[in-house]
C-alpha cells in the first residue's frame, strides 16, 4: 500500500529511539549470533567500527575485487547521483492523478538502461505500465529488484521547498537533505542503488550478481495490477532464477538503528457506502432533518452496520470468518518480538505515536505483539452529510465509512473481503455497498533465507545489529514474489535516511551531519556491499 | 433555527403537492366551519372568488376604511417596494461569518422608522445587537411582529445571479422573482409587510393595530441572544400589551395552498467529539492505520456511543430520559392530522423529499403524525479522519458526529442536552465531548387563539383554506414568545411564494405568472387585510 514500506509504525518510534540500555551499542547485544551470521553471509572479516563513515564501509566489503575504486568511485560520482535523483524527482509520476506517470515510466526506463541493464522493456496493464528489465553480468547468482516509479500526490502550499524542486536543503541535525515528494519513497533509495552500479561499472568492475528488476506505476494506489506485471511469462521466468528480491530503502532511523521485518501484514481498503438510493430507504439525496421522525437514515443504518464489525471496545474484528485463517504468533516469533522489545525504546514509540496506553493497558511487548500479528479492522475516515464548520439540519443520503483492514498469514484479501459482505448482508445491512479500492495478501519471508541472512550479515558488517520483527504491521505487495508461484524470500534493504513519506517536506538525506546516519554515498556504498555479499553468498 | 420558518418539511411537498382529490378546491372541504370561522374573525362577507388578483384581495378586507386607496397606494408603491427590498438584500448581514451585522442592523432600524416606527432603539446582546421598535397607532390593540435581519451565508460560484445583487429575474412558470441572499428568508416577506405599512400610510390611513416588533441578528445560527432581547423588563411590557406575535412570511407552495401550524419543534444541535486527547486512549492525532493493532480508535469510540442513543433500526431514541417529557399526541392533533393527511399529497411529499418509504412503511397519515410527534436524535454529518476521494491509511485522532434532537412539547432543550450528557457518561463515553452550537425549546399556539383564528379567517377571506398541523417539524424561537412570562400566541403569516432559503438563487416572487400564487403587491395586500383584522379582532 501506499504509505507501508516506509511508514512503518516502528519507523517512526526508531527515528527518536534510543538503545534500550544507555550507552549500549546494537552489536553488544548479540555478539556471538552477530559472528555466526556473517561468517556464513559474507565471507569477511567482522566489522569492528561502531559508527563507521562510507570509506570504512566501502572498504569493509573484503569480497569486492577493488573496493577502494569504488569508493572512489562512489564520491567522484557524488554530484552526479545527485543530479540523477533531482531530475528524478523533477519529474511528477502521480497515478492518482493520471499525471506525468508515462513520462515517469520512460524517465525511469532511462536511467536503468544507463546503469546497465541491457534489456529494459515497457509492460503495459489494464492500468499504469510497469517496467521489466534485466542486467545480466555473466555471474552465477541472481537478484531481483523491486523499484516503484509512481510518488504519493502533493499539496505544494504545505512545503517549505516546493515538491518538484528537489532541493538541496540544509536540514540542522541531520545535515544536506534533498526535500521532494519521491525523496524517500522511493526515488532516493532507488538512485542510490543505480548509483551504486555505475560506481562498480566505474570502477572498472562487472557486477557481481545479475539483476532482474521489476517496477510499477501504481505503488501509491494500491499495486492493483501490479499482478499482471510480474505474472507475464517472461517476468515468471526471469524472477524464478533470482535467490531473492529486494527493494531499495533508507532503513536508517534517526538513531541510526535499522528495522527489519521478515514480511507484513496484507490489507484491504475499502468504503463502506450506505445510500437511499441503494438501500431503498431514507431519503436519495439530502434532506431537512426535521424528515428522521418519518423518514429512516443512511448514516444511521451506516453506523448500526460498523458496529457490528467489531467488539465493543473497537479493538477486536468480529466478522464472522475474517480471522478464521489466522495463523497464531510462533513460539520462534515471540521470542524475536521480545528481543526487539528490548532494543525499542516504549516511551519514545508512545511519543512519536502521541498515545498514552496501548490497548487493554498491555506491556510494550504485548503491544509489539499485537502490531505484528493481530488482525484488524480500522476506521480511516467518516464522511456522511454536512461535514463543514458548525451544524446543517439536514437528514444525509448518503454516508461512508473509509475502511482498511490488515490481515495476518494465512489470511487472504479475497477472503477478508468476502468475509465482510457476507457478514453484512447476514446482519441485513447487505444493501451497504463494499467498495474494495486496493489490498492485497500478507507476505512472509523466512528469518533463515539467503536473502534475510545477507541483509542481516551486512549490515552488522557495518557495524549496525538490526531490530528484527516477524512482519511489518503495515503492508507492500511482496506477496507476489512471496506467494505462488514464484514463493521467493523479499524484503527491503539500504542504509540512509529519510522522512516524510506522503507528508510535506518530504526528504533523503545526502550528506548527513549525524555520525549514527549515512548520507547518500553511505547508502550507495550499502548496495555495493549488499551486491557482494549476495554474488558471494552461499 | 436557521432553516425552520421557511423549509418546514411540509413547504417542499406542498410545493409539489395538488388537492388530494383532482379538481377540488381547498375551500370545498369544509364550508360550514370555513363560514364560521370568517364570521368569528372578521366582520366581513365570505370571499367568493377562488383564486382571486391582487386587487380583489385587498378590496375584500371590508373593514379597512379606504381599501381602494390602500390598493392604488400598494400598486403605484410597486417599484419602492421592489428598490427597498433590493437594497436591503444589497447588504449582507451574516452572523455566522460576523459579516456586516451591525451595518444590517442599522439598515433595518432606517427602515422601521421609514415606516412610521416611532420609536426604534438597538438592543445589545452577548452576541449581535437585536431591535425593539414600536408603532403607536394608537389603536385599541396591539401586535407582535418578529424579524430576523441576518442571512444565512453564500457561496456566490453556486448562484446563476449574485447573491447580493437582488436581479429581477425572469423564472419560468413563477413570473419576476428577485434573486438574492435572504430573498424569502426572510427579508422578501419583511420587506413586504413594511410595504404594507406605508401603504396604508400612502392612502391617509392610520394603522388599525399598534405594532411591538421585536428583531435578531442570529436567527440563523440559532438564535442564541434572541431571549436576550425579548426578557429586557420594556420589552418584555411592551409585547405584554400584544394579541399575538406573527413573522411574515412567504406561506404559499406552488399549488398556492398555504400550510399553519399551531407551534414548533424545539431542536438542541450539537457536536459529539471523541478525541485522543480528551479520552486518554488512542491517538492524540493521525497515526498510520496498522497501529490499530495495539492503539485504541475514537472513531470507533464515537461510533460505539453514536449506537447506544438510538434504537437497532436507527429511528427511535433511546437516551435515557430524554423523551421523558414528551406529550402523546392528543385525540384533536390526531384528528387534525387525519384532515391534513387528506389534503396532502403523499406522493409528491414522496417525489419531492426523494423517498420511497416512510419508516416501518406507514400510512401517508402516520407518517405525518409522526412528524408532528415524535422527538428525534438525527445525524446531520459524520467527519472523521481522512475524508478525501479514495483512502489513506490512517487511524484518526479524532472524529466528530454533527447530531440534532427534535424535541416536543413538554420537553426542554436543556433537559434533552442533560438526558444525552448523562446517557453518555453513564455508558463509558463521558470523554466525547458534547457541544451544543445551538437549539431551544418547542413551541406551541392553542389553535382557537385570537392570533390562528385571526390569520385562518383572513386565508379564507382570500379564497384560501390553509392545511392546519399541530406543529412544524423544523423549528423557530417562538418559545421566547409562548412560553413563560409571556404565553402569548405566535405564528407565520403571509401570502406570497418563494424558495431557496440556505440553498443558491433564492428568491421572491415578485410578479407571479402562476394565477394560484400571488406576487409582492399580492403579499403586501394580505398584510393590510391581516392587520385590519387583527384591529377588529374580537
Amino acid at each position: 500500500m501506499p504509505d507501508e514500506n516506509l511508514k512503518s509504525p516502528e519507523k517512526q518510534a526508531i527515528d527518536q529511539a534510543q538503545p534500550a540500555r544507555a550507552g549500549e551499542s546494537p552489536l553488544d547485544l548479540e555478539p556471538a549470533s552477530r559472528r555466526a551470521f556473517l561468517q556464513g553471509a559474507v565471507a569477511t572479516t567482522a566489522a569492528t567500527a561502531m559508527a563507521i563513515s562510507m570509506p570504512q564501509w566501502a572498504q569493509a566489503a573484503a569480497s569486492a575485487p577493488d573496493m577502494d575504486a569504488i569508493r572512489k568511485e562512489i564520491e567522484k560520482r557524488h554530484e552526479e547521483s545527485l543530479r540523477r535523483l533531482q531530475t528524478w524527482i523533477h519529474q511528477p509520476s502521480i497515478a492518482a492523478e493520471n499525471r506525468g506517470v508515462n513520462e515517469g515510466c520512460e524517465q525511469t526506463m532511462q536511467m536503468l538502461r544507463d546503469a546497465g541493464f541491457g534489456q529494459v522493456s515497457k509492460v503495459p496493464t489494464d492500468g499504469q505500465p510497469g517496467i521489466f528489465a534485466i542486467l545480466d553480468a555473466g555471474a552465477p547468482r541472481t537478484l531481483g529488484v523491486y523499484f516503484m516509479y509512481d510518488v504519493k500526490q502533493v499539496d505544494p502550499a504545505e512545503w517549505s521547498s516546493p515538491p518538484w524542486d528537489a532541493a538541496l536543503v540544509d536540514k540542522p541535525g541531520l545535515g544536506k537533505v534533498v526535500v521532494g515528494r519521491g525523496a524517500v519513497n522511493q526515488k532516493g533509495p532507488e538512485a542510490s542503488f543505480l548509483a551504486a552500479l555505475h560506481a562498480i561499472r566505474g570502477a572498472g568492475d562487472k557486477l557481481p550478481v545479475n539483476l532482474v528488476l521489476v517496477a510499477e506505476g501504481e505503488e501509491e494506489i494500491g499495486s492493483p495490477h501490479f499482478p499482471q506485471i510480474v505474472r507475464r511469462p517472461e517476468v515468471l521466468a526471469a524472477l524464478k532464477n533470482c535467490s531473492g528480491i529486494f527493494m531499495p530503502s533508507a532503513s536508517q532511523g534517526l538513531d541510526g538503528q535499522v528495522l527489519m521485518t521478515l514480511g507484513a501484514k496484507g490489507v484491504v481498503e475499502l468504503e463502506l457506502v450506505s445510500s437511499g438510493e441503494r438501500w431503498g430507504r431514507g431519503p436519495r439525496r439530502d434532506i431537512h432533518s426535521s424528515n428522521k421522525a418519518r423518514v429512516d437514515s443512511p448514516a444511521w443504518h451506516l453506523v448500526e452496520a460498523l458496529v457490528t464489525l467489531v467488539s465493543p471496545d473497537g479493538n477486536t474484528p468480529v466478522v464472522e470468518g475474517f480471522a478464521a485463517k489466522a495463523r497464531p504468533i510462533s513460539p520462534e516469533e515471540k521470542a524475536m518480538v521480545a528481543k526487539a522489545a528490548q532494543r525499542l525504546d516504549e516511551a519514545a514509540a508512545k511519543k512519536s505515536l502521541g498515545v498514552q496506553h496501548w490497548i487493554n493497558d498491555v506491556s510494550w511487548e504485548q503491544a509489539l505483539e499485537m502490531l505484528v500479528s493481530r488482525p484488524t479492522i480500522n476506521i480511516e475516515g467518516l464522511v456522511g452529510g454536512y461535514t463543514g464548520p458548525g451544524g446543517k439540519t439536514i437528514l444525509p443520503g448518503r454516508a461512508v465509512a473509509k475502511i482498511d483492514m490488515r490481515l495476518v498469514p494465512d489470511m487472504t484479501a479475497a477472503e477478508a473481503l468476502a468475509a465482510l459482505k457476507a457478514h453484512l448482508a447476514k446482519r441485513g445491512f447487505g444493501d451497504i455497498e463494499v467498495n474494495m479500492s486496493g489490498g492485497y495478501d500478507p507476505t512472509s519471508t523466512p528469518a533463515d533465507s539467503a536473502l534475510i541472512r545477507t541483509e542481516t550479515a551486512v549490515y552488522r558488517h557495518g557495524g549496525i545489529e538490526p531490530v528484527m520483527l516477524p512482519r511489518n504491521a503495515g503492508s507492500w505487495p511482496g506477496y507476489v514474489f512471496t506467494g505462488d508461484p514464484l514463493r521467493l524470500p523479499a524484503g527491503h534493504f539500504g542504509l540512509g535516511h529519510g522522512s516524510g513519506a506522503h507528508a510535506p517536506d518530504e526528504y533523503y538525506v545526502i550528506e548527513s551531519a549525524n555520525p549514527k546516519i549515512q548520507g547518500m554515498d553511505g547508502a550507495v556504498a550499502s548496495y555495493v556491499d549488499f551486491l557482494y555479499a549476495i554474488g558471494n553468498a552461499g
